[in-house]
């Protein structure tokens, strides 16, 4: 049953529909195959390009569909409600896409933002190290400036995607401070570890970048020397939104696939939705999920207005992704035995949850923010 | 700090504003008195009516304010931000006008709604009785058809405004089935208990009503015999989304008390709010005050565009009472034992928050109501 | 219906039944009336002492009950069951005894042991201040050395019993550190604040205390000069585990009401507690209490033991007080609109819980306590 | 670091010691091997059996260990912590123990009981079914009595160590009602499905049995003709007792290792305990691991005195597995990006987890029994 949703024109209703036909055609139908396989699902973000997908929030004189957020989130619910590690990446991709979009040069973007947003290529976001999530003063890798360009050296880790991208938003150290770069997939000095492994999202790595004297050539510095950090941060408010989404779509999906078991399955004479204590559960699953969707909504209809968001974003990773844990949890609750098995999807959905309670700032860095959001 | 809204117009900004001004003045000052006294604010809901926050979500042409549920909501959430019991009181008054502007001929409407929209009478609504709560089925009060109208006897329970209000929307069984009426708040044969005492809500009344065979005229039957039930419950719809604006108004009051709190007591040497533990039990505060709103408008907005909308009036009612009761609970907390006292509002609201959960459908009602919605 | 506890001696056996009793006699009938107003219990406490029950956890040669500490909160809890301001009175009682039972010098004891633990007086605890809860440095009351004893200056908060005990066990600064003192509850130089105007706790005063050069004798000195924060937070130990059982006494009491009220009380054709909804939240309340009180014993259990049991009393404290508050909560919710009014007491029980998590060292105190117990 | 445990005995000291140090050199050392290839541990259950560790709660005239199940259910604990898996195999060998220890004849003791309790051997328990998990009146595999015994018709499901395990205390139907029959694992007539592809507990296969006519011996019917199902939830109640102790020990183990962890990372110039956010989730998790074996304690103490119990293993088992969900996805979040590969055991721990909340009567069945408890 399709989500009732609030869209604000017929082009979002219609964007939608092309949305969950595809992600029925191409997601639902391979996901299975290659989580519990491990492989990677080539060909497929291609496809997603050529529908226009993988640059939506960004202006259409570069390619990008000129969505708004408010929208575009609800594509990436969509596609994560069929598949969360291929909805991931692609908010990752948006992700990626956002220094060169918002902080680079007009022959920047002409340069590079056409290929980005609808040529598919996919890219990454590498701004972790080893030791240092969140804590950017911990960041060690190096960008030195040479007359050819930048000669980059160091490790990066947990890049989503890392050795499949085609291109990355680099972070790394020029001098004191931080610097962004838009660094291509394969260059010489440039290799990636094994893909980590995870205890979910199979189907796309996750690996660390060993930089090892790769040259950088100049214009691939996105913004000035030195504007690394703001330009991360401002890319993480969205990156955040896109994760809301994401743990949203996830947990709608862990719901609906509750509800339609707890509408089949019966024990002691009634079907289980009918046992209170049971329909209590479901109730309390659905409105987690509702909550959800309207605090991620709420936080992007502010950055769609030009409005400030950053506080609205954490509380909507946060918000959404602690409901998806809950959801998902409870989701292979409502199946019993059956729901710790592989023969329904909600212990990968309880799987693939967990990941979004720490990825792009930790639940707990997401309260941290906030919190500082109310110190004065 | 006044909380940074998204309003649709203009218009509703001013209105907003006018409220805020309004609630500093007239509620603000007032509150702790009239709670503390358990005595009536004589003469405030005149000067509600007058600047005309009586009628807000209702048709221009009968005095009301023609504004967007969305809109309405957060003026009781201001309102309640002040004072509670007075925002509860607002909320039941437009309860019990949607009987008659809902369902009512034109003749009734215009007999009788600009006078309920902005001649400053206030109303009640009288579904409940002793044993009947949310069962419908166990109502008892009768209302017999005789040829000067309905005669009607029998007893109703935790009437908001009992015995103060001009009006009830009144809910009596006329034979098998229940029948909705605008009754008067003064009749021959109609009583009213003493106020129950509780726990909080202290300035307007809670009581019982006892009709001993008073006689309502025939025109005061709302919609047609035997159609109470479902004009309740399409009012409850709306009366869940006001309560949900109330508790969300009376979160956030409880958060910017304890926010200002934590910003001003030291311990440790350090402000509270800059002790991390504390820091984010304000993060979660805010993040579930956050929550609720964007919930609740998002509920608004569908019945502001004509869309179902019941399901998201329940979950808004649960999510954001829940979320009121954890925020003023945690908001005691974070005043230690000042909290516990008299000196701050915390522990009134605190114990304002309980009553949220009940009425209007226990928060089991709601899920109750959910859980019906998944089922097939 | 009585707990069923596993209690370790015959003797124990009779002594909670002598508890029961005189609990049901002396206090449940007194309880509402002295809460509603506001009124002092003259002579409860003597009562209490002449059955035995202030010097239960001391040595029987001073007059004490020599009664293991599994026992003695059992019978603690049972009070609170009852009355919860005179249980905590009770507990801060026995804190009050604490640094002349177990620093004081034998001829100390010999002193002022036999009247504290059996001569119907009863003792109150002066830590805090109104700059300082759970922080000591803050501390700033001063107790002077002079020829003829200790000059004290300054200001005592949260004062249990304030302006009504015989003694105080107090700290105050000397010099550098801190240290403890026997205070008597009258004496030329000391007046009390006007009782705080709190949400529970009716009954019993909680008050500042006003040092204005009072002297006090040399030999009133407990421990060593500076020994005073330990002597304090090790009574604080043993008075955790005091407010635990407070707290499961309080929080029966509440489940019990709820689980009467449920057997009762029918909707929709069947009583409450057959409603699978309404059965899981008594269950979740349940082994909320059962858990509580399993938790405060093997505290308690280590303490007869000898064995360590400091992070154990804050688990306990935690543990049992948030159970408390929740428990309360929920009882009151399933009262429905009667819960929120003073005709039954659960809605008393819920402000009382409140107190819980906050004296003795707030919850929050005790997470950093048990998480400093982590850190290595 | 070894849990402080209070125990009863010397003994019981000594044997914790033994199983400690079998655990760390027999159980922690394949574990991560096993898991992961999903392979049999070949031989460990001889192991454990030849320590004595099989029939701990047993007689010992019939080759029992004799020890209370205070002392039996903190064995069950230390092998959780080291591998879940293997713990709960062993607590279902108790429970496959239990029909013939409890119900049997002295014959059947006699000849039974001696292999079952320290042969090496290894027993399952096949009560559910396909169609009926908790809900005994669905059952429908069928034991039709005939001369040489009884034909055992039907399929079983969710069986632990299913086609692995030497015996099977079996429960079909004998016409109207159920019985229970001490099954051997081979018997021509019965197969087993292949193994359940679950989310964890790898090493131990789940499965299905067939009984396609297979013939069992009279004297392998345990207790009256039609006593199955008093049987059945009695050996549950105990069957509850060891989940709980096998939760809690999956939960020390997630608490050890977020600890480890917590004080050896660094992130913002601190280890990251003593992040003081961070230090109260983790604060959090102890107390409720500390509470989790506190309650499992208190059943099993009135287990070992003879008293109800079974109330009291419903709150254990839900009290212990609730707290063992929260705290292992409490500990991966502890780890951040690291918790969610398989570099370390948390996300193990997690995945295990789930299952404690639904075997053995999902968490759902024990709110039933309890909430049923409180009904009158």
């Amino acid at each position: 049953m399709a989500v009732d949703r609030l869209l604000p024109t017929q082009e979002a209703e219609d964007l939608l529909d092309l949305t969950r036909d595809l992600a029925d055609k191409e997601l639902a139908t391979r996901v299975e195959e290659h989580e519990r396989a491990e492989t990677y699902p080539e060909g497929l973000f291609a496809t997603l390009g050529a529908a226009g997908l993988l640059g939506l929030p960004y202006p259409e004189e570069f390619g990008g569909g000129a969505q708004p957020y408010e929208v575009y989130l609800q594509v990436l619910e969509e596609l994560a409600a069929r598949w969360a590690a291929v909805a991931v990446a692609t908010s990752v991709h948006g992700l990626a896409c956002f220094p060169v979009a918002t902080f680079g040069t007009d022959a920047q973007k002409e340069r590079w933002l056409p290929e980005l947003l609808g040529g598919g290529v996919v890219g990454g976001y590498s701004l972790s190290e080893p030791q240092a999530g969140s804590d950017a003063a911990a960041l060690t890798c190096k960008a030195v400036a040479e007359e050819a360009g930048y000669r980059v050296t160091g490790t990066k880790a947990w890049i989503t995607h890392g050795g499949r991208a085609d291109f990355y938003a680099l972070f790394a150290r020029t001098g004191e401070r931080i610097s962004c770069f838009l660094a291509p997939g394969q260059v010489e000095g440039l290799s990636f570890g094994k893909p980590e492994e995870k205890m979910g999202l199979h189907a796309i790595p996750t690996t660390t970048a060993h930089w090892d004297g790769a040259l950088l050539e100049t214009d691939r510095l996105l913004g000035a020397e030195g504007q690394g950090l703001q330009i991360a941060f401002s890319a993480l408010d969205s990156g955040r939104l896109g994760i809301a989404a994401c743990a949203t779509g996830l947990a709608q999906a862990a719901l609906d696939a509750a509800v339609d078991y707890a509408n089949e399955r019966t024990t002691f004479g009634k079907k289980i939705v009918d046992h209170q204590g049971l329909g209590f559960l479901l109730a309390d699953m659905a409105a987690a999920v509702d909550s959800a969707r309207a605090t991620y909504l709420d936080a992007a209809r502010r950055r769609d207005l030009g409005r400030p968001y950053s506080r609205q974003a954490s509380v909507a990773k946060l918000v959404a992704t602690d409901a998806a844990m809950k959801v998902t949890t409870d989701a292979v609750q409502v199946f019993g035995g059956y729901g710790y098995t592989r023969d329904f999807p909600v212990e990968r959905y309880m799987r693939e949850a967990k990941i979004m309670q720490i990825f792009e700032g930790t639940n707990q860095i997401q309260r941290l923010v906030i919190s500082r959001g109310l110190a004065r």
